[in-house]
C-alpha cells in the first residue's frame, strides 16, 4: 500500500520532491505540491519525496488563520500528500538524484526555513542546506515555486543567484506577498519581476523559479506556473 | 486572505466540490482533489468546497498506515486543500448550484459514508444524502471518481445507477480496492469495468464517474482520469 516512489518502472530521471508538510499556512501548498507530481510523472521522471522529520513551526486552523493547541511532525502530514511514500530529508543522498523541486506554501518558510519570522535573516534548514549545497556543486538543476525561492536567495544570494516571488509591487489582494523580492534583493539575490505565466532561469546556476501562489491566482494558473518551472528543471539536466 | 470561493470572477457555473478531509487514508485523496479544482478552475466554473463539520472517523499516520491517538475535523483539515475556503456540508443550498463534484480517498469511505466499515450495508451521511437526492431531483449532474462512487451505488442503487469504481478484478499491486465494483452491484448498480483512461456516464441520471487512484496509477494519469470526469459533468449542466 505505501510504495516508496513515484513512478520507478517509467524512470528516465530521478528527481528529489521537498515536502514541508500538508497545507498552506503551516505546510507545503496543496495545489503545489500536487501539481509538481502531477508534471513530474508527466515527464517520466521517477520521484521520491522527502520533508524533514521534526515538528511544524506550528498547526495552523485552516478555516480561521489561528493557531491550534498541537503538534504535528512535518514528515508525517506531508505523507499526506505523498500518499505515504515520503522519506527524512536527513536522509537525502543528492548523487542519486538529477534534480531538486521545492514547492511553496508556508511550510517552506516557517519549516524549510525561518524566512516568516525572520525575513532575510532567515536561516534554512540545515539538512536542506546542505542538500542545496551539493545540488548546486553537481551543477544539477534546482527548481523551487511561490515563497520557497526566498530560500535559494538566502543560500546563494553571495553569488547574485537570479530568480523570482512573483511581482515586487501590486495591488495586495492579488499579491499578498510582494514584498518577498525586496528581501531576496536584500539577501543579494538579483529578482526579476513576472507574472504568474512567467518562469525564470538562472542558466548559470541551474535555479529555477515561478511564482505559483506568490499571486492570489486560480488553481489551474497555478497549476500551470508550477509546470513552467518543472518544465525548465527537466530540460537544464 | 482566506477568500471563501475559486474564480468566482470568471463563474459561468457554479459547481459545490465535497470535501472529506485531508489526506489519502483518512481524508481527500489530495492528488484527485486538487485536480478536481483545477480542471474546474479551467473550465471557468465557480467553485465552493463544502466538508462535513464532525470529527473524522480516525486519523491515520500516513507514513505507516497506523492509527494516531488524537481527533482532527473533517472541515477544519478540508481547508488545508482548500486553503482555507471550505463551507460546513449542511449549509449547502443546492439551488446555488449546476453541479456536485465528489472526489475519492478513504475520507469518502470513511467520513462521507460507512462504506470502509460496512460495505454494501453501509450508509450515507445524512447531509450529503439529501443534497445527492437534490441534485438528482432537480437533473443536475453529479461527479465522482475513486471510490465515492459506492456513495451513488448506495444512493441510487434502487433505480439501477450506471457508475464504475474501475476493474472488477485484477492484479491486487494495480488494482488493491477491485472488490468495490462488486459491493456497487450488492446494492444494486450496474458496474461497468474501466481503466485509468476510461469515464461512465449514466445519461439517464446525469451520474459521472472515473477511477482514479482506485487504480495504483501515476498522478498524472490519475489527475487525467479526474478531468474526464470533471469534463463530462460540465457538459451536462
Amino acid at each position: 500500500m505505501l510504495s516508496r516512489t513515484f513512478s520507478r518502472a517509467a524512470s528516465q530521471r530521478n528527481v528529489a520532491l521537498i515536502l514541508s508538510g500538508c497545507g498552506v499556512y503551516d505546510g507545503s501548498e496543496a495545489t503545489e505540491a500536487v501539481s509538481a507530481l502531477i508534471h513530474l510523472s508527466e515527464s517520466k521522471a521517477s520521484v521520491t519525496c522527502y520533508a524533514p522529520d521534526k515538528d511544524q513551526m506550528h498547526v495552523i486552523n485552516h478555516t480561521n488563520g489561528e493557531e491550534m493547541e498541537e503538534k504535528r511532525n512535518v514528515l508525517v502530514e506531508s505523507a499526506r500528500i505523498a500518499r505515504g511514500a515520503v522519506e527524512p530529508l536527513a536522509s537525502l543522498d543528492s548523487s542519486s538524484y538529477d534534480a531538486l523541486i521545492v514547492p511553496g506554501g508556508f511550510g517552506a518558510a516557517k519549516n524549510l526555513s525561518s524566512f516568516a519570522t525572520q525575513g532575510p535573516e532567515m536561516e534554512v534548514d540545515a539538512d536542506l542546506s546542505r542538500v542545496l549545497d551539493e545540488f548546486k556543486g553537481a551543477s544539477k538543476p534546482i527548481g523551487l515555486c511561490c515563497i520557497a525561492p526566498t530560500i535559494a536567495a538566502k543560500q546563494f544570494g553571495g553569488i547574485g543567484v537570479k530568480l523570482t516571488v512573483g511581482l515586487s509591487t501590486g495591488d495586495e489582494a492579488v499579491w499578498p506577498h510582494a514584498g518577498a523580492a525586496g528581501a531576496c534583493e536584500a539577501m543579494g539575490a538579483i529578482h526579476t519581476d513576472v507574472d504568474i505565466d512567467g518562469v525564470v532561469v538562472d542558466l548559470e546556476n541551474k535555479i529555477v523559479s515561478s511564482p505559483a501562489y506568490m499571486k492570489n491566482a486560480a488553481p489551474h494558473e497555478v497549476h500551470f506556473s508550477v509546470g513552467k518551472m518543472v518544465k525548465e528543471v527537466m530540460g537544464l539536466i
